[in-house]
Order: structure tokens, then sequence, then C-alpha cells
């Protein structure tokens, strides 16, 4: 991609990605490419589809999730890095409302556009969960396919506005389920 | 409502369970008046929206699930009663695809169709709670809205093609963070 054409692709996908936090996955593309001050062909040309559009903020958000991953697996104890990522995890999900079952669909469908996105996301889980199951820190039942389940169920609950004053409470009983005992019983007494 | 029209009534709602059960809360009217041996605007007389069927069907599940509520409260201990009920929610729950997204919302929704129900379940499913949190068997930190929404996590795991395989390990999982430590890991190991 030439220079500006980068640019103006960077400049497109912030712009989009302020509409599907506002507006969720269903956001208007001739809104975003009226903010962003492109004709909707130019959107277009760039995103041929609002599937290619979500894809690339979601790979974006799970590449970034995925370097938070390596950074805390370098920085903090197997414990810290894993909760402290699944909140990553969870908070990124629930920006983009709607995104769940698309999460939940792409993972095991190879063909779907998101396909990459989440295994890049599942593989960055399962290190961390491995190191700490190594270490005694997490429950040795589950794997990076289950921890991305309760990830997506934690994101789903967070976007049912019944739940969502719940959802940091729900989050702490979800993740006592990852962590063994002793780590699960601080997380629910809120001294994390 | 007389004899025979209760009798059509029930008659269109076990039809509609085995339509709903198969095709999900989408399920054709048409069809479901063709199977059941009566016009279009029967169903209609009897049900006046899809809302209005779905709710029949959810209430006459929800009062079921109210009623083991209360023979489990009788006759076994405060931890298989819970576990057993959660069980049994999360089966009528996963019943009726795509339902779980309307539940969430109906629980907080004194106008929807779907409220009473709704409240009628986490009722019960409240009683079970306190009982097995009065015994020692369930976590203090839980209420029963909290109860309600990990059902309907459950529910939506459950409805994911992805993840559905992974259901019943994932629902112990969750039951595990519900129960205490030791009631805990007894359903985690499979001991239940």
């Amino acid at each position: 991609m030439r220079a500006d054409a980068r640019k103006n692709h960077d400049h497109l996908l912030a712009v989009a990605r302020v509409a599907v936090t506002e507006q969720g996955a269903d956001a208007s593309l001739r809104d975003i490419a009226r903010r962003a001050e492109v004709g909707l062909p130019t959107l277009y040309r760039h995103f041929p589809t609002r599937e290619a559009l979500l894809d690339a903020l979601l790979r974006s958000s799970f590449d970034d999730l995925a370097q938070q991953a390596t950074e805390l697996e370098g920085a903090s104890s197997p414990e810290d890095a894993l909760v402290t990522w699944l909140r990553e995890c969870v908070a990124v999900a629930r920006e983009y409302r709607g995104v769940t079952e698309l999460m939940a669909a792409a993972i095991e469908d190879a063909e779907s556009a998101l396909h990459a996105s989440c295994v890049t996301m599942r593989a960055a889980g399962t290190r961390l969960l491995t190191r700490a199951q190594a270490e005694g820190a997490a429950q040795t039942d589950i794997d990076g396919t289950e921890l991305f389940a309760l990830i997506a169920a934690l994101a789903w609950l967070g976007d049912q506005p019944s739940f969502a004053p719940r959802a940091d409470h729900l989050f702490e009983v979800i993740a006592s389920a990852i962590l063994t005992d002793q780590a699960g019983k601080g997380i629910r007494q809120g001294r994390r």
C-alpha cells in the first residue's frame, strides 16, 4: 500500500472504531465515510464489506491484545498476567457491541474473515493460561478454547443492559473459577 | 377460557414447543398452525404476536422450573438441589434458541411480556441459592440476579456452535464458582 493510501486506511479505521464503539457492529457505513470525510466508494475500496471493516478493527485490537500478552508474560506474575489480560480482553470485546456472536462463530470457521484474529487471541490466552497452570495459579482442567469461550460469555453479559451493572462482579466470579482456590479467593474478595 | 378453547390452546402450545425447539425463537408461525391443523387466524386468536406465543411457552417452562425448585427444596441437599436446578434451567433455556437475549432484557423490563416468567424463575433460583448459602454450600457473594445472569450466559454459550461441545464442562466450571470450595471441587472433578 502506498503511504497516502495507508494513511487513509488508518484514518478510516480510527473513525470506524469510534463509530462501532458508539453504535455497535451494525454502525452505518455511510456515517463512517461522512465522518472520515471520504466518499462511500473510497470506504468500499478500503473495506469491500462490513465484515472486512470489522475484521480490520478486531484484528488491530486482537493484535494489541496478543502484544500485551507477550509484555505481561515478561513483566508480571503468572496470575496477575492472566487476570490483567482477561480484563483487557473483556473490555475490548465489549467495545464492539454485538460482536460476541461473530467471535464465537469465527473461532471455528476458517472461512470467516475474523478467524485469524480470533485464533491469534486464543493462542495468546493459551500461553498465559499454560504459564499460570504450570505455576499452580490456574486450574488445569481448562484449555485455551474454554478460556476464549468464558471471555466471550463475559463480553456477552456486559452487552446485556440488565447484567451490565453486575459485569465487574461477574468477571470476578468467573475469574475465580479459572484460578486455583487461593488465587480465586483473592479476586472474589476484591483483593486484587 | 372454555374447555375446548383451553384444549386448543394447550395443543397449539405443545406443537409450538416442538417447532421452537427445532427452529428457534423465529420458528414459522404458519408452520406451527399447519402442524397443529388449525388456520393461521386461529393461531393469532390464541397468540396475537410471536412474543405472546414465546411468553406462553417460556411461562409454562419457567413455571415448571419454579415447581421443580419447590420439589427440590423438600427432597435434596441444598447443594444437590441448586446444581440439579441450574442444569435444568440451562437445558430449558437452550431449548429455545435465540431466547437468551430476550430473557436478559425481560428481567429488568416490566413492560416485557416475558417479565413475569423471568421474575418467577429468578425468585425460584434465589430461594435455592439462599438455602445453599445458609448451609455453607454456596458462595455468599452472589445474589439471585447474578445467578440468573450466569444461567443466561451458560445458555448463550450452549447456543454458540463453537462452544456447544464444551457446554457441559463450562457448566461445571461456572457452577464451581457458585458453590463453596469443597462442593465446587466435586463438580469440577465430575463427581456429581
